[in-house]
């Protein structure tokens, strides 16, 4: 295999773009990322999206992508694991360039969720989720994850004062990142008395509703290096799959397959987890990014809420999580969000992360997974 | 580049299956398609679907479907490009052992269309089209494939009665074929006299609406050849896209993506057209196979009609188009169809196909097409 590094990077503000569609907001991070890497050709694209055809109608989507970006005849490819479907098609990417069919290959990630009412946008999250022994129960996301927070509370003595701290942690680096959808930050108290969505989580637990698209260009290590660029080479990519039904699992507020992911990830990096300086992950709601930390084993189970309590992951901290604000505060258009992480990690590696640049950063993580943990890709990034 | 081998394949009975949920038509070839290969561990699988968000409302597709396989955490992704989407899975899983990544993966394709009704089913379809330049306006897949019939027509003098051949042969083959949904014979006057879809193309002109899945086992020939099995390879892939929009061609009635990935997928088999014994091909209309044989390079342009009257493509021709019945009379799930071409080539090759043997056939070609040519996979398969 060869190695493989990001060499371009795009991505715009996300938020409810009323006046884009799905092309248009997957198009600009495209050509961004195609500048940024300064190379003048493309052999292929990967497409990471949940699910277009209920969002907006629209199937064989990576085909429409390259016909509007201008690069069709290239081959195209759509993936899709619900909300990781962005980190999927990183790791596709990664393999096709890594096998030697492709050298340059353009990783997108794209979801248009605000053209649907709040209804069909549950029910197209909720595809996320085990529709037969879940969805058509009435099961939502907001649902099963209150669920994990009410069994983690149960088993370690979790707090609703912790769950918040994640929210004021994200929302503070979110307010440093001018990309992110809701770049301000928000108090304890805020969170606390914001509106019940399923108990114990409020609104200010959860991920907002987000259009918005990211992208990486990935090329094999020894083109990168004629570039005039940093190089930041993917030295681990994991993947695993779990029980996509919650009811299933043997602990409810663990996530195995994050924790199968990362070690599969940092075994191939020859890595361990206390080496990277930095962590995008999962935060769909306040209570993911707790169990998350657990998984990755930045901390031991069971001590993700006083982790974040310390401190230990705020951006200062020794392992700062969500640099760029998280799902909570950058936004989560589901099929972007695990491209969206390496572009963050891409940035803070090269020293481009302005306001929130974790200091001397070099290496770094992310950690994207669909549903409620049903499926997990993890990637490990390196400067050189 | 590893060379890579199939070594299992799967498929069952298709047809509308009101007793069978999504999970349980994907699982039954997948189990046939292991105990095939005979080998006790798999690495990866690639599932490609159309549509299940739409269909069926559920996406994260591969996770569900590796978890009820019993698979889980084996990693899993779900490919999508409209009916072109099984041979995306194939492409991928293809790329995926060549690369070093995993040994062992399992590809599969499929598609559960009878649970929604008609209107539902022709939206769903519609979405491989762009909705926004032609759906929108009212365009269905069997008008935009009338468009490019009528063209064809005008611009090559086929005949009605060519189109209709088509059919004749492709359900004469499939009355061979136990697994197609339709395994009878039609005369060319129940063509011509059914009932009229969009002028001038017929009911019996159409591929069907279906439920069925079709999977293969992928694995290095190295490993290959320590199996007790007949060894095939794929030694060719090749992946183009085009404008998605009809209206966008230069030619409605030119499949210039298949043209390409044939190319580049005979280059890297190292083969011409010629070489081929068999061709699965993706006759998802009459009119479509016509302008496939062409673009392939069976025969010249406009010359498709007259290849299939003159029997050229026919079982005992010399260049047999379809011997599974294709599309037309096995029926199309849109998701599968482009696994069970491989699974039906494999069979050819290894001389299991029964009373639709191609004799002593050693090389064949799967062309699998989204939309009205918005993408082309085709693979080169070839046995020891």
């Amino acid at each position: 295999m060869r190695d493989v590094a990001v060499v371009g990077v795009g991505m715009t503000k996300w938020g409810e773009l009323w006046d884009k569609s799905l092309r248009t907001i997957f198009v600009e991070p495209a050509l961004m990322a195609l500048e940024d890497a300064g190379l003048d050709r493309l052999d292929s694209m990967i497409v990471g999206c949940m699910s277009s055809g209920l969002f907006v109608g629209q199937e064989h989507l990576a085909s429409l992508l390259s016909d509007y970006l201008g690069k069709n005849p290239v081959p195209a490819a759509r993936v899709e694991s619900a909300c990781a479907s962005g980190g999927l098609a990183l790791r596709q990417g990664f393999i096709e360039v890594a096998s030697g069919m492709s050298d340059i290959v353009l990783v997108g990630g794209v979801e248009k969720m605000t053209d649907v009412n709040g209804g069909e946008a549950t029910f197209a999250l909720g595809t996320a989720a085990d529709q037969e022994y879940e969805g058509y129960h009435g099961l939502t996301f907001p649902g099963l994850y209150a669920l994990m927070a009410v069994h983690h509370m149960h088993a370690h003595g979790t707090t609703r004062e912790q769950l918040a701290r994640v929210a004021v942690k994200n929302h503070e680096n979110g307010s440093r990142n001018p990309l992110a959808q809701f770049p301000f930050k928000v108090s304890i108290e805020t969170v606390l008395d914001s509106v019940l969505v399923a108990d114990p989580l409020r609104i200010l637990d959860c991920s907002p509703i987000t259009d918005g698209a990211a992208a990486v260009i990935l090329c094999p290590v020894e083109m990168a290096k004629k570039l005039k660029k940093p190089v930041v080479r993917i030295t681990g990519s994991g993947h695993a799959t779990d029980t996509i039904a919650l009811s299933a699992r043997q602990d409810l507020s663990w996530i195995e397959s994050t924790h199968l992911a990362a070690k599969k990830a940092l075994a191939m990096a020859k890595r361990k987890v206390e080496d990277m300086q930095l962590f995008e992950v999962h935060d769909c709601f306040t209570i993911a990014e707790i169990m998350v930390t657990e998984a990755l084993g930045i901390v031991k189970r069971g001590q993700g809420g006083p982790a974040v309590a310390d401190g230990l992951t705020a951006l200062t901290g020794k392992f700062p999580v969500n640099p760029s604000g998280g799902l909570k505060a950058k936004g989560h258009p589901v099929g972007a969000t695990g491209v969206a992480q390496a572009v963050e990690v891409v940035k803070q590696l090269r020293g481009d992360a302005g306001a929130r640049q974790v200091k001397g950063a070099t290496r770094g993580l992310t950690q994207n997974m669909g549903g409620t943990g049903g499926s997990t890709v993890v990637h490990v990034f390196e400067a050189e």
